[in-house]
């Protein structure tokens, strides 16, 4: 099977996401992100999340975020997502994701997610990654996403 | 140990909560009133929701809910929540909510959660509502909300 | 131009939309519905929010909400939604919606919306819908839906 | 008037703001921290958000977003929310935020907000900070929050 760094999507910005000053919530870039993850994940045949028989449970939780907002979008505006892997660990993955609408960037984010398990009192268990998510991927040659910031 | 039949709180508008209409998302209504019912069961001493050992979850899923909404609130209202008890009966508990911002409704909300263990898988097995919930509530002495509807 | 009464759509269910009970919070499928009426909305070339050079918004703010909830869904279930319109009035329509999953109800909704501008001090001032909407619309030839309540 | 430079308040976790891994969704921290900025900006005063005549908006959009998440927090766990500014210049703000359960550091944000008038059709127009925020605001005597992140 090959092996896959990257992803592109569409996502509509949709009424609720948007908040009272007419544009997109700054906190729906990160979930219109992960669910441009997910999307990977699952075109890959990998779930980001799954339950097993002892209520554990086996996710991706984020470690950190980082995060640019260039331009306001709006309601009914169709933002490109075009999602890569930057680093790939024993545990972890780094992804960027660049957000463009009418082909200007609007936003970039970078995050790091763990391969944990979840145990029911909800502490986390960081584990390897599986090798059947291994065996799917790979580090993008790409640019990896950096930040203005002062 | 007395019976409750109601509870107040205030609930600030917060501006996430808005969309591009410049006042709260209609969708915000239900999970004020969601957060007021957990409030209200947590002064009782009762969780509104557990995990056990065997992973299952115990908890409250709405059955329906029914709302009216009848004047817009905008980022910082604080609005006052009146909760209540409107039935009881083996396994599911009825609520009324009313909404009010200085003094006028501003929206209603009656509806109908169900006692339920969550299984691993996500199906839902209705339970009777514990003893220890049961003999801290009781029905208010207040009306039923109704709904105007055509 | 031909008239239109109903419309299809899916729509997956997304990590941030679940809860810790482990399923979609039920504050999801008005939002669902919402972004399925947008985009019926769409495709009728009609928007369902306009911003005016005076500031005023002209939107379909819910007069009220009533829902079911059958069964529960969870992480990447992919949900088929089903929206009508039910009854169309000088001011306002009724749309109907019903939610399945693998060939299953699992959830329905009924609800009201009325055509307003929406004010720069957030008060909602009730207009009737516009001709260019009016005349691509009609009620579809479908029951109206129920609810079970007690 | 005296000169403020932090803010302290406190955050349940609700229901609904929790995911299916059965902890508080990441991109809540985000909101969570806005919403702690805008009540420090209310014990000043100072409305966070403002519509002006001309339907033009006078807001804060954030620029950018840096965050880590340390442990995952649970429905009702009652979070420390310790916000202080870190940064002050010509048209905007810096601010780093600590969240704390039970004395444990469990994520921290550091973001800036640009003055902005947000125009009717969505444009973004950076602004001075207004004197009325201005002389009440101090860079804090504190550390600014730093990164681990690779």
């Amino acid at each position: 099977m090959s092996r896959h760094a990257e992803f592109r999507c569409q996502r509509r910005v949709e009424f609720a996401d948007t908040d009272c000053a007419g544009i997109l919530h700054f906190s729906m870039f990160g979930r219109y992100a992960e669910e441009a993850e997910h999307a990977f994940m699952r075109s890959l045949g990998v779930s980001s999340f799954q339950r097993a028989e002892d209520g554990s449970i086996h996710g991706f939780p984020r470690l950190g975020v980082r995060s640019e907002f260039r331009r306001p979008v709006s309601f009914e505006d169709l933002l490109e997502i075009h999602l890569w892997i930057s680093h790939v660990s024993q545990r972890s993955l780094e992804y960027c994701a660049r957000f463009s609408h009418q082909g200007e960037e609007v936003a970039r984010l970078r995050y790091a997610v763990a391969c944990c398990h979840v145990l029911p009192d909800g502490r986390l268990r960081p584990m390897p990654l599986p090798e059947s998510l291994r065996e799917r991927i790979e580090v993008a040659d790409r640019e990896r996403l950096s930040f203005r910031e002062r």
